[in-house]
């Protein structure tokens, strides 16, 4: 059984402090290793990483293989059925559709001191989208990453997947392809990682990596940020549901699985103000582990990071989860809206009994690349932005500069920056009211 | 004398290539000792800070003088000359005004199938502000890492500044009070961002941190990344000048030399397509430098990191620039948009002759802190973007999860999560077209 938090309780406060504070990740000593398979393959290129792919992966191949071609991808998206096919292409559409609302819009303007300011939008060059092999391998992930990149106009997405003993899921391969992913490489851990930033002979380096891994990958995305840009680091999955008692238990239960049939590390946890609820979907609960198929992943995370919280009255439930941040969090209440209102930090909010969050995951639109282990606090889930930046300017003439240049001459003097005072100083001598550069500049 | 570089030479790529390859970060072993640091700030609180910052900063002071206080605040701003505090102040009014139109929409919508999607944008709680001490203490570089946040709405601002010996710069406490900061505190290095990480007894920790700082602080902000957010790691300055040979010689010599001043690891570049006129400008930049106050960090980066690059024609300049993706990139030219037009990376762009960078360094109103070391290819400068985040959120009913679901359900099921399954199909069953739901969710 979960822990067990009743408002009431004289403890309540010291107890929900223990929650927030529970570690989840297990703490491994990979640094040292990725570090070296970083600089190998920084070093060595190809050969590192075919040898470290050779170890790990269990994949004896020569760099001529490395690259996943046509033929392979319209195999593979014939071994697929075409319902799921189907369904995967409905995701496709639905996922584009919600993110094109995030392309940013250019502007520029001209100020009452007559400069020209703006901001200038544009994709990423490249990108790298690192897809997990083995069980964690999801086509859904393919296109939550990647769709994203599309539609901010990044114009080369590489991805990498690990294929371990060669053993690819042919619908990866099908989503990448839906996707437009460009480029496709059997590689992956810190190998596949260092390849996308530094290169290799077969693969040419990326701008920015993305995608979940185990904490192998995560470490090298660490390591190799700044070289080039990474998306946050994902740690394990969580929901937080907010149920009244007018809920149907069995549907709160398995949307409470859903998120532990993930990893035994992922946490579910349920606030309700109706203590007899609660305990009703703890017993739905264990009436549904019994047919799951990964009922034991579904129950270890249940049982040793599950929580069941029983408040008083649902509108002390805001200020809980703003201190949970949670990845996912339902509101499934008849108004929603009331507490949503009252709510800052959570990745995204699924409102009302009839939206669960794997409806999220899958088809809804919105990503299901979320901010975990309260990251909701401070960031967002991935969107266009995550592969578009911004290009500040300026431009002012002689008389724009005269206005606003002397105010920068005095500030770089109190900083001790000469050269900085120098180089505007040296044109309000010259430059003021000059008809040349009202030409050059509003032009 | 800087390399110079002229795109006829047969080994032109071969020495630009060069130029991009080189290492201007030191190599320092500093991971360990920044680890060694943060755990005992984490582990000790109070008790850790205050001796690390008598060993580092010289500094013997207790819990209860962490923090400077308004009369401290007030006394400083007493000693600042009042055309500085002006000048400040218009600073702060441009950089207030240009980054209130960053602040993003939230938006909505019920799409055809029925499903209301939307996301909404809150700003982080609380930031942190690390601002070097000594040297590099900026009264520029609080108000532009400070103002974005308090237009984003950030609540608890906390700033963090060393004071070597006791000492601090008047005008940084004044900047930070212009720009709003809520609580200022006199500690720096790793254990500044350790206190701001984890919180000690005197400081309650904040949700993420941005910055400039030393090697130390740098290494200190990667280690606590994904416990709190943090900004792009800086790297050293750099500058690059697109410039025609009807400039005047002098004009671009100050500039190339307005970075070169700020580190001898700075960087320095002109490119243009007139071989005398970049004689001219290096001639120029060492008569500059003999009056330059700063001319022993100026020159040094100069000849050890500037560089002139000589072209047929400047229209070969965008290729160069978008591999370079300089932090700095003046355009001085008679017509700067046709090049702008052509460049995709670069950080903050200054348009025509009348522009020098110096002017967007302090008054202009775009952010100062931007992308260095090629970092533009992937990220964009400072913004009230940083500030906020987005949660997104989607609300069914009974009809529009029937049209959507099934889908989910199929892809779930492809992907082996029987439980993700199972809370949507579970609805389905019972669900479809429900008076109740449409209430809840679309009212």
């Amino acid at each position: 059984m979960p822990r067990e938090l009743i408002r009431t309780d004289p403890d309540f406060d010291r107890q929900f402090e223990a929650l927030l504070n529970q570690k989840r990740d297990e703490a491994h000593s990979v640094r040292d290793v990725v570090d070296g398979i970083l600089s190998d393959v920084a070093r060595r290129g190809d050969a590192a990483v075919l040898e470290y792919t050779a170890r790990f992966d269990r994949l004896d191949i020569s760099a001529g293989d490395l690259r996943i071609d046509a033929a392979e991808i319209a195999q593979a998206r014939a071994k697929c059925d075409r319902e799921t096919l189907d369904a995967l292409a409905l995701a496709a559409k639905r996922i584009k559709a919600f993110h094109a609302h995030q392309k940013p819009q250019d502007h520029s303007y001209i100020d009452d001191a007559g400069v020209r300011l703006g901001v200038r939008w544009s994709a990423i060059d490249a990108a790298g989208l690192y897809v997990p092999g083995g069980m964690a391998s999801y086509p859904s992930s393919v296109l939550m990453n990647a769709l994203p990149a599309k539609v901010a106009g990044v114009e080369r997405l590489v991805m990498v997947v690990p294929t371990p003993d060669g053993v690819i899921n042919p619908l990866v391969l099908a989503a990448a392809d839906l996707a437009g992913v460009d480029e496709l490489y059997r590689i992956g851990g810190a190998q596949a990682v260092a390849a996308l930033a530094y290169g290799t002979e077969s693969l040419a380096p990326v701008d920015k990596i993305v995608g979940p891994g185990n904490a192998y990958v995560a470490e090298a995305k660490r390591q190799v940020f700044g070289r080039v840009g990474i998306d946050t680091i994902a740690g394990p999955s969580e929901i937080l549901v907010v149920a009244d008692g007018d809920n149907d238990p069995a549907w709160i239960a398995a949307d409470l699985l859903s998120q532990a049939e993930h990893d035994a590390v992922a946490q579910s946890i349920l606030i309700t103000d109706d203590a007899a609820f609660a305990s009703a979907v703890a017993d739905e609960i264990e009436q549904q582990l019994m047919s799951l198929d990964r009922r034991d992943i579904a129950s270890a995370s249940w049982r040793d990071y599950g929580a069941m919280i029983v408040l008083d009255d649902l509108m002390q439930a805001p200020a809980l989860v703003d201190r949970l941040a949670p990845e996912h969090l339902e509101l499934a209440v008849a108004d929603p809206d009331v507490l949503f209102a009252r709510i800052r930090h959570a990745g995204a909010v699924f409102l009302g009994r009839y939206t669960p969050e794997a409806v999220g995951d899958y088809v809804a639109g919105p990503n299901h690349v979320l901010p975990t282990s309260r990251a909701a606090r401070f960031s967002s889930g991935l969107s266009v932005l995550d592969f578009m930046k911004r290009t500040t300017f300026i431009g002012c003439d002689g008389d724009s500069l005269t206005r606003i240049g002397p105010a920068a001459v005095r500030l770089a003097r109190a900083e001790g920056l000469g050269a900085h005072a120098q180089s505007v100083s040296i044109r309000l001598d010259r430059g003021a009211g000059g008809e040349d550069s009202r030409k050059q500049d509003h032009q």
